[in-house]
């Protein structure tokens, strides 16, 4: 049987998503819960992710597949009731998994559904705390931190660029044997409005109340003043889609929209990169904290196979 | 001159606000940092808060005094040009404290003001995500996550017998020499509704680009499936607004409210509570890691020092 992983993680404290000796990583920790409930050596489990995330990324819509023989599974039931081996085997994970790894959800996956070939698209966002944004210290590790304003209107001129199918070639790490070619479906700097976490209804005290007696009428009739904002209102958001992305793709597209929104890259030099693919003259990608894989989608049920065999057959392994 | 202080920070780290020996606290950071740019010893430099936050508790609204001579204020100048000494006393010092503490501002203060004692109320949240939330891993600093489900009714029923001027005794520590006396002006938890962060508009490719010749028509024409929320989206949320707050009180009464949200305590046993204050049978203080001090509002200038004059005289030192 096939089972559909959907979880999130604050990748500040593991190297990344992919298995690797020796080092703290999402794959290895959640291969290590899923085996130590079946029963299994770790080498025995092997999660298929959609997407990938480098050292530090995080992850709040992240998808995996694992594949799981029915008898094996239902050894997550032990003296659990009334439970399929599936919602046991959610239910054990997701207590054993680190606190910075969160399970979502465990459940059999549609006929067809592979969750890297089947994806039809990733979301990524990355959040940046600029000048004009409150940079408020709870979210330091998820945002990138930047003591300048920026030319977001130029920033926005660079990226809309990248719309369409483009080889990003100048954008990414080397891909040997596959190809750097994908499709960007939006690409977009944005300001998060400004939000209430809350609606309010503020009681203003009685005509007799002891602090109105002491101190005087209280000014305060503007509930505006009580007003309290998402954390994240304010910050400026990079939202880039696309079919799939390159290694280092969305922080070197980061990393160079943020020179050219600083004023040392022109809006053309950043055009230009896109237009042809080469690797000299590369900026650095922006740092992994402010980075954000938040949604992938999928296809209708029925058309999950079909897109699963067309990626395999165009894209090699990347 | 009065210094006004906007700041914020990341409890996790810290032993709470006030300074200790041998601590890392909010007030020693800050204080240090001001001591190391206008050369002066650490123990000369003292700040006054509007709300002394015990270990772990966050603030994204918090404010604080300090009186200095504006001779020892312009050393903060230095080579800068065109900036007062309270400008570069900000600027100074932002860079210098650690990452988990933002200064917004430093300003002159108006004629009246006092931190603590001008203030007219103090906002808390208290985030909470439960079994209905999801538990988003990047947020959890300042979230508690309980595997469980809450009667957000019942607590809303008990929390609203808090409207009004009480003694929180039952709700606080002791405090020798002041009341435990507060005009709560807002108590209520609430689920923080489903926002996006940024609005979209998907480039959804040409009928001759590869990924739809390769796979077939994308069958994603629903924007929705790219809708990315806030963070805090469906959080349960605690938002308290007092006068002032005893010292535990926000998180006793947090606590309390989740006992009766768990039907191990009733509505009219919290009502009780409030009704008579007693330290006997007190439910412990929830975690100090959901608790934010939002905000804290000021009446109008000309009211401030009325306000502050008639706060010292009605509360003691607490």
């Amino acid at each position: 049987m096939r089972l559909r992983i959907d979880l999130a993680y604050d990748g500040t404290q593991f190297h990344g998503w992919a298995r690797q000796a020796d080092q703290r990583t999402v794959q290895g920790e959640v291969e290590a819960a899923i085996a130590k409930v079946l029963r299994l050596d770790s080498s025995d489990v092997c999660l298929t992710v959609a997407g990938r995330t480098d050292a530090g990324v995080h992850a709040s819509g992240q998808v995996c597949h694992i594949d799981v023989d029915d008898d094996v599974l239902n050894r997550a039931i032990g003296h659990m009731h009334d439970v399929s081996g599936t919602q046991a085997l959610f239910r054990r994970i997701r207590r054993i998994v680190p606190d910075d790894i969160t399970i979502y959800s465990v459940e059999e996956a549609v006929h067809g559904f592979d969750a890297r070939f089947s994806a039809s698209d990733r979301v990524y966002v990355y959040r940046v705390a600029d000048e004009l944004a409150h940079a408020d210290p709870r979210l330091r590790n998820m945002v990138l931190r930047i003591d300048d304003t920026l030319d977001v209107e130029a920033m926005n001129e660079a990226v809309s660029s990248t719309i369409g199918l483009h080889d990003f070639g100048s954008f990414a790490l080397p891909n040997p044997g596959g190809t750097t070619i994908r499709e960007v479906k939006f690409a977009r700097w944005q300001r998060v409005p400004d939000m209430n976490l809350t609606p309010m209804n503020i009681y203003h005290g009685g005509a007799d109340s002891l602090d109105t007696q002491a101190v005087g009428a209280d000014p305060r009739t503007d509930e505006s003043a009580y007003e309290i904002e998402f954390a994240e209102s304010g910050l400026l958001t990079f939202t880039i889609i696309a079919d799939a992305f390159a290694r280092n793709m969305v922080r070197s597209l980061v990393g160079a929209s943020i020179a050219v929104g600083r004023g040392k890259k022109t809006v053309q030099w950043f055009a230009d990169k896109v237009a042809h693919p080469q690797r000299e003259g590369l900026t650095g990608p922006a740092p992994a904290c402010g980075l954000t894989l938040e949604r992938v989608n999928y296809p209708e049920d029925g058309l999950l196979e079909e897109r699963a065999n067309a990626i395999r057959a165009v894209r090699s392994l990347d």
